[in-house]
C-alpha cells in the first residue's frame, strides 16, 4: 500500500494535473489574444518548467535575478524578472541581459537612471502599477508619477518601455469567485484607464496583469496583452479557499508518516513540520489550518477529509485535528496526506518533488 | 561599508556570540551536576556544531533521523532523536543503532513493541512526558501509563531505560522571566514528581528537560540530569520578547538590500521574504513582526531600530514598517539588517550561514 516507499514527508506532485492547469489558462489566454508568462516562482523547477515548454511557453516570469540564471541555464530566452531592480546585482542583471530578453521593472526614477548608467545591454522595462496591493509599484491614481517614468524610459537607449504590470495580489483576501471578479474588476479598470491615457503617446505599450485568482476566474480579459499567473500550475488549499480552483484540480499533497495518535484530544501527530510545508495558514470556521488532509490510498491521495487539518506545526511536528472516526483507520506508521495551504512557499520549503511515477525532481535550492 | 560583498538575503552568523552563548548555559548545567545536550535542530550545521565540540559538547539532541545521519556522519557519537519514532525508517534507525549511542523517545506501547521486534541493536529509551505542551507524550498527570511503558521498556533487551523526557514548549508563550518560571516551575514540578515516584523501582533512571526560555532562564534545577536547549546558540527576536536573552546575545542578523521607498506610507520594500526569513511572526503592540530591523554599519549590525520592522512578507518581498526619519538615510541599494522571529526556521530556509570573518557556512539541507 506504499508502492512509491514513501517514509519521511514527501511532496508528490500529479504532473498530468500540472499539465491540465497549464493548458486550461493558456487556452483561456489564446482565446482572447494574449500571451501566457507564467510565474515560475512557485515550482521553481527546471523539471517542472519542461511542462510548459512542451505546451509551447516560451516566455516566463521569475521573482529573482538569481532564478533567471537558473532558468536561462535550461535555454529559456524571454525572462521578466517581476521584482524591483535589485542595484545590487547589475552585474548578475548584465550578463543575463546579454544572454536572453530580459524583462525589468521600474517604479521609481532613481532606478531609471541607475539602469541607465549601469545597464550594458538593452532589456525591455515596464512600469510596475499598485492596482491595490499596496506592496510595491507607482500607484494607479499617480497620472503624473506613471509619465515621469514613461518620458524617462522613452529616452533611455539601454530600456526599452514595453507597457505596464499589475498584480493584484489584494485577490488572495478574497473568498468566492464574485469577490475576486469585484477585486479584479476595479483593478483591472484602474490599469486599462492608464493604458489607454499613456496610449496616446505610446501606441505600442502592453498591458501584462498578474495573480492567479484573476487568471483562474478570468471573465473581464479586455486590454490585457499578457497574464502571469504562477500558482496555477499547482494550486493549493487557499487557492481552493479563494474560489480559484476545485479541489481535483491541486496538483501537489504532502505525504506524511503518522507518529503518535491522541485521541482523547482528537489530535494526532505527524513527521511533517514547519520545515516541510512552511508556516503559512489560513483562518477557516475559526481555526488557523496549516494544510488541508486528503484520502490517501497508496499510491494517491482523494477527496479532502472533512474536519481533519493540520492545527499546529512545530519544526518537524505536524499536529492533526481530526474527528473520532478517524481514529479507526490510522494507526503509527500509516501515511496522510495533506494539500498544502501555499503551494509556492511549501515547494520553496522542499525543494524536491515526487511525481506520481516515480521520479524524483528538483527545484533550485536542490540543483543550484 | 559592504566588506561582506553581500549582494542578496544573506544570514550573518556571529560566531564568538554563539560561543558565549554555549558557554553561558553550559556553565549553568555544570554549576548543578547536569550534562548539556543541545537541540542541533536550531542550525542543523556541522560547521556550527564544530563549537559546540571545541566548548565540550559531547551528546546532542536532534529532530529526525536523517539530522542524526547527518551529524553522526561528523562523528558525533551519543544523538537522542526528540521526535517520537518515526516506525518508517527503522532501518535508518538500525543503521545508527550500530554506530552511534542512540537514544529514542516513546509513548506508546505500540512503539516500544514495535521497536522490541525490530530493533537490531540496543538503544537508549526515554518516555516522553507530556508536561502541559500537548504536542505529544504521555501525560505527566498519567502515572499509571508512565508505568506501563517503564515496565516494558524493562522487558525489553534492545531498549535500555534511561527516563523521562520533557518539553516546555508552552514557555514560548510567555512574555518575561516571571511568566516563564511560573511555566517552567509548574512543568518541572509534574515531571519531577513522576520521577521521584518512579525512583522507587527504577533508581538509575534520568531526567532530561528542554526548551530554550526554562533553561535561559534557569533558576530552578532540582534533580534535572540533562538540558536540551537549541535556541539559545543563535537567540532570536521572539526569545528576546519572551524574555530569554537580550538583543545583544542574538547571535543572528539578516542582511537584505532595500528596492523600493514608500515613504507616504511610511513603508519600504527589501529583498528578503518568506522564503528567506520563514513565515513565523510574533504579534506586538497590536501588529505583526515578521523581523526586527537593527542598525547596520556595513559590517555589523548593532541596537534594533525603534518602531522599524518587517510588517508582511510575500515569497521574495519583506514589507518594512519605518518611521519617517529613517527615509533620510536609506536608499534604494542600501542594505538593511533584521533579527529574525525564529532563528530555527529562518537558518533552515536559508541552508546557509555568512560568518562575520566573510566564512559561508553550510547547513544540513546544503550538504547532504
Amino acid at each position: 500500500m506504499n508502492n512509491l516507499q514513501i517514509k519521511t514527508p514527501t511532496l508528490l506532485v500529479n504532473l498530468d494535473q500540472c499539465r491540465r492547469n497549464i493548458r486550461k489558462i493558456k487556452n483561456k489566454t489564446l482565446q482572447h489574444d494574449a500571451t501566457f508568462r507564467p510565474h515560475f516562482k512557485t515550482h521553481q523547477s527546471i523539471q517542472i518548467g519542461k511542462i510548459f515548454r512542451e505546451e509551447g511557453i516560451s516566455s516566463i516570469t521569475v521573482s529573482s535575478v538569481r532564478m533567471a540564471t537558473y532558468f536561462a541555464r535550461d535555454n529559456w530566452q524571454d525572462i521578466t524578472i517581476a521584482f524591483p531592480v535589485n542595484w545590487l546585482e547589475i552585474d548578475e542583471i548584465n550578463v543575463l541581459a546579454r544572454q536572453v530578453r530580459l524583462g525589468l521593472l521600474v517604479e521609481s526614477i532613481e532606478s531609471v537612471h541607475f539602469l541607465q548608467t549601469n545597464l550594458q545591454h538593452p532589456v525591455n522595462a515596464w512600469i510596475k502599477i499598485d492596482v491595490g496591493t499596496h506592496r510595491t509599484g507607482v500607484s494607479s491614481k499617480d497620472f503624473d508619477g506613471v509619465c515621469t517614468l514613461a518620458e524617462a524610459l522613452s529616452v533611455t537607449k539601454k530600456l526599452h518601455f514595453r507597457g505596464l504590470l499589475a498584480h493584484a495580489g489584494h485577490t488572495y483576501r478574497a473568498r468566492g469567485g464574485d469577490e475576486i471578479s469585484s477585486i479584479h474588476e476595479a483593478a483591472h479598470a484602474q490599469v486599462l484607464t492608464l493604458k489607454h491615457r499613456l496610449a496616446t503617446k505610446y501606441p505600442s505599450i502592453q498591458l501584462s496583469y498578474g495573480d492567479t485568482p484573476s487568471a483562474s476566474q478570468m471573465h473581464i480579459i479586455k486590454g490585457v496583452d499578457e497574464w502571469r499567473p504562477g500558482n496555477l500550475v499547482f494550486y493549493d488549499w487557499m487557492q481552493h479557499q479563494i474560489g480559484s480552483c476545485e479541489t481535483n484540480e491541486i496538483a501537489l499533497a504532502m505525504v506524511c508518516p503518522v507518529v503518535a495518535l491522541h485521541p482523547e484530544r482528537n489530535e494526532l501527530v505527524v513527521y511533517g513540520g514547519g520545515v516541510h510545508f512552511s508556516k503559512d495558514f489560513i483562518e477557516e470556521n475559526g481555526h488557523r489550518t496549516y494544510g488541508q488532509a486528503v484520502v490517501w490510498n497508496g499510491n494517491n491521495w482523494g477527496a479532502p477529509i472533512k474536519d481533519t487539518y493540520l492545527s499546529r506545526l512545530s519544526q518537524e511536528h505536524g499536529i492533526v485535528h481530526a474527528p473520532d472516526d478517524l481514529f479507526r483507520e490510522i494507526r503509527i506508521g500509516s501515511l496522510m496526506a495533506f494539500l498544502p495551504i501555499h503551494a509556492c512557499l511549501t515547494a520553496d520549503a522542499m525543494t524536491q518533488f515526487l511525481s506520481m511515477e516515480g521520479e524524483r525532481l528538483n527545484a533550485m535550492k536542490q540543483d543550484f
